[in-house]
């Protein structure tokens, strides 16, 4: 059997292209997740793009052992120059340089001839080999260019040194037979091509990044590129998921395996939705919650009859917790702690003691916790521990569209106390939020959910604030009040301001 | 070029598997806008499954024309006596019946030998035929049955009168060579083929449905069945807005056209996911918020020189509106009356004074209006006028996890005000609500979303209550104020308690 190597990106083309900022720590929170999910190779920024993506190249090419990870350049002596810079510490750095080769790409994005993208892409990927042996090459739009061209420059890279040669279908343009064969046609017609791996990195504005992934990986592509729940530019990247359920599913039909360790699915998914915040559809293959319910009477019944009916996947395989304890205010310290191991959280000695005592109080609000309080219970004991802590709130409406809020902030030990109006409890409570800390940054979003099953629900809010300078900033905040966790979520998000300093200072 | 027929089961697949009730005012309002988008088929239900199904399709079968009405059925003659009763006073009726035919459907489902299948199989089609001409045959589990096998049901089935036969990949297990090979298969081994017209019907489960269905239809399939926004159960049907883009986009490659209006696709999507309370993600293929949003540097860069470097789709084909004219307060009746009809809102005259009016009280509250906020307007304007009106609302909160809500109810006529305590301002309201209304269902999903750019966000809610009897009852409501929202999210689906009332007193 084949070893098919999983390239994740989600770090890369998954967050840059969502215009999201992610401080270090939270990058390196997925990268370890990822590393535990067992992929290959880790794209964990495009280090000339910003000096916040440098540094977060550099933290996790320090931090993350036992995969290789890779930073994106363009075909040009500075980005290459910043990118080896950046994974100087890496226990097995890449570099993944290249340039359009489609026709509209070479004459209308880099007006260039067809000769001197070939001669760039060659000088870029000897210049990236002086640095380290291990050099991916990206062919832009691959998908759309002539496929004679395609070969030559194939070819042209691979001499030049390229490990891995990446044929992208970079607008999502392709249906899955034509991907499959333009991988083919190159394998069949590079004569080196035995030298390299050959990658498969789709788009999914048809909805069909999966599927031509797969029919590349089924013409002998070795590496296959995409995001944890399909995050990226416009429609998304390849749902890394999908293909590896897909694969293991039907064992039979690729002739490849890969290191992935499916049980460590459902929590990559999760992490990764929760510190993006971007929130996976119920119905999201694999990963959605309902992908495993069976809502039809027709359906349930067969289910009961025999799984296999309408079930072709099992959700323990992707680690889908089973829980079988029920926690109340009733249980000790050691039932949680059971069930947040199920949950892949390991807790113990102080912290224990800590979440346990929040779990009391959140116990005593709900008759009964469930796994989901759970995920929020830790994903709150995450963002404690903060400088600015929100002491206390009220709020007073009278009449429709006037709401007036008084907040209790401590920031950095000190206590100050504000109000502000507006046109309901949230708007008034986050203007007098802005008073108190001197905010000036825009709201760009606002969701909250309930993440519970009873009737006493536990709020998840999510803001997302713009800053002058571009930079988009996600907060989170859980409470079982939704008014209380959206406050949480926006302070959260203020406290990101300043997402690299902290790592900086000891880079 | 090959007429592609466009089978819609929203109403079917779609509905009834996400355990949502809609009312039959819901579905008419879907189907008079699948009609615009200029679908073939329309499944309306399954009407033995229940008399609010049974209710739905007769509703839409005497309301909708020009299109085909469709009711399922399992193949046995209560099922068919019913879908024909309900399907009586259609334009163009069609029975949709059929069985399982794979070897584990047959055993452990059916619990049928393979000839006792094709027997009840003729049968329910036979019978079908004697209320109307139009009947389409379901192999169900076709892709995991025995080839051979299935060309024998095809084929007697054909004989017997089907005029469709569907071939569905019910556990989504499929992928495009094998689902392409399989139509293939079944084209070119049934003698009597010609006579009828095969279908494609996929799900989603690996992520495929779409790529599978357009290689049955390269096979030579000549009927897509699918859902608006891909709902339905588990990982949810074919995504028909994909399938449709694709052959728009790859006219060259498919060989077939279709009657839809592709400047429908935009509305049709966002009144589905209106309507179901099913979020549309922002990277969904071609009718996500981010699927023409080119967020990166070099991306923007690309696009500005040349819009084909990185779009293959351009927002106007699928009706994505374009509004160039900016709406203030200061902006007159015209104004707001033009961009409602490119948003596709047909207002004038009374209903016209009616929401300008409220369009004003919102300009006030904003400085901008955009066209998300014309959606809300648009969408509270159609949840007013209900027997439950929100006549003011105060709430109060001291310290943390204690909040009191005031809240004053017009109920057909009669004013009621009442108070209760709650974890946090929502739960208060909501508390609050159900002691004047006397509410005992389960509030079993609650999500709040600011959909405007602006800071002074409008804010919609969604509500799901579940009844005792099992029932899913979607509210939605719409404020500057979240937490009003909220408010009018809860009454909204305290409204629809008895959703098929009004209709069955008339039919």
């Amino acid at each position: 059997m084949r070893k098919l190597y999983v390239f994740d990106t989600t770090l890369r083309d998954g967050e840059q292209s969502l215009g999201i900022t992610l401080n270090v720590k939270e990058k390196l929170e997925i990268g370890h997740q990822l590393v535990k999910l067992g992929v290959d190779i880790i794209e964990a920024g495009f280090p000339a793009s910003s000096p916040g993506d440098m540094e977060s190249v550099r933290t996790m090419a320090k931090e993350l052992k036992g995969v290789t990870i890779c930073g994106l350049t363009r075909a040009v002596t500075q980005d290459i120059d910043i990118c080896a810079e950046a994974l100087r510490k890496a226990e097995y750095p890449r570099i993944h340089t290249g340039i359009g080769v489609s026709p509209i790409h070479m004459a209308k994005k880099l007006r260039l001839t067809p000769d001197q993208v070939v001669e760039q892409a060659v000088f870029a990927v000897k210049y990236a080999k002086k640095f380290m042996s291990d050099v991916e090459f990206y062919a832009e739009d691959a998908f759309r260019s002539d496929p004679e061209f395609l070969t030559r420059v194939i070819k042209e890279v691979i001499s030049a040194g390229a490990t891995v040669v990446n044929l992208p279908d970079t607008v999502g343009y392709a249906n899955p037979w034509e991907y499959g064969e333009l991988i083919g046609y190159v394998i069949k017609n590079v004569e080196n091509i035995d030298q390299a791996i050959v990658s498969v990195h789709c788009h999914n504005d048809l909805g069909m990044a999966t599927a031509n992934s797969l029919a590349g990986i089924k013409a002998g592509a070795g590496q296959v590129e995409g995001t944890i729940n399909g995050i990226g530019e416009r429609a998304g990247n390849t749902s890394l998921e999908e293909v590896i359920m897909s694969i293991y599913t039907r064992r039979d039909g690729y002739g490849v395996g890969s290191n992935i360790n499916t049980r460590e699915i459902s929590a990559t998914s999760r992490l990764v939705s929760r510190i993006t915040g971007v929130t996976v559809p119920d119905h999201k293959a694999i990963v959605g919650a309902n992908a495993f319910m069976h809502a039809s009477g027709i359906h349930q019944d067969g289910v009961l009859k025999d799984r296999e009916t309408y079930e072709i996947i099992q959700p323990e395989t992707i680690g889908v917790p089973q829980n079988l304890i029920s926690l109340s205010a009733r249980s000790g310290r050691h039932a949680l702690q059971h069930c947040l191991e199920e949950l892949g959280y390991k807790v113990e000695g102080a912290q224990l003691d800590e979440v346990y005592q929040r779990f009391l109080k959140l116990a005593d609000l709900k008759k009964e916790v469930f796994d989901q309080d759970l995920y929020v219970l830790m994903g709150d004991s995450e963002t404690t521990g903060n400088s600015i802590v929100l002491k206390s709130m009220s709020i007073a409406t009278s009449g429709v569209q006037m709401a007036t809020a008084t907040v209790i902030l401590e920031i950095e030990g000190t206590t100050i106390t504000d109000a502000a109006c507006g046109n309901g409890p949230v708007n008034a409570l986050f203007n007098t939020i802005d008073r108190i800390t001197g905010n000036i940054a825009t709201l760009e979003d606002f969701t909250l959910k309930s993440v519970t099953r009873s009737s006493e629900a536990l709020g998840e809010a999510t803001v997302k604030l713009r800053y002058e300078d571009g930079r988009l900033v996600v907060g989170k905040g859980f409470s079982t009040d939704v008014i209380e966790a959206s406050a949480k979520a926006y302070l959260n998000a203020l406290e990101k301001r300043n997402p690299h300093s902290e790592l900086e200072a000891e880079g």
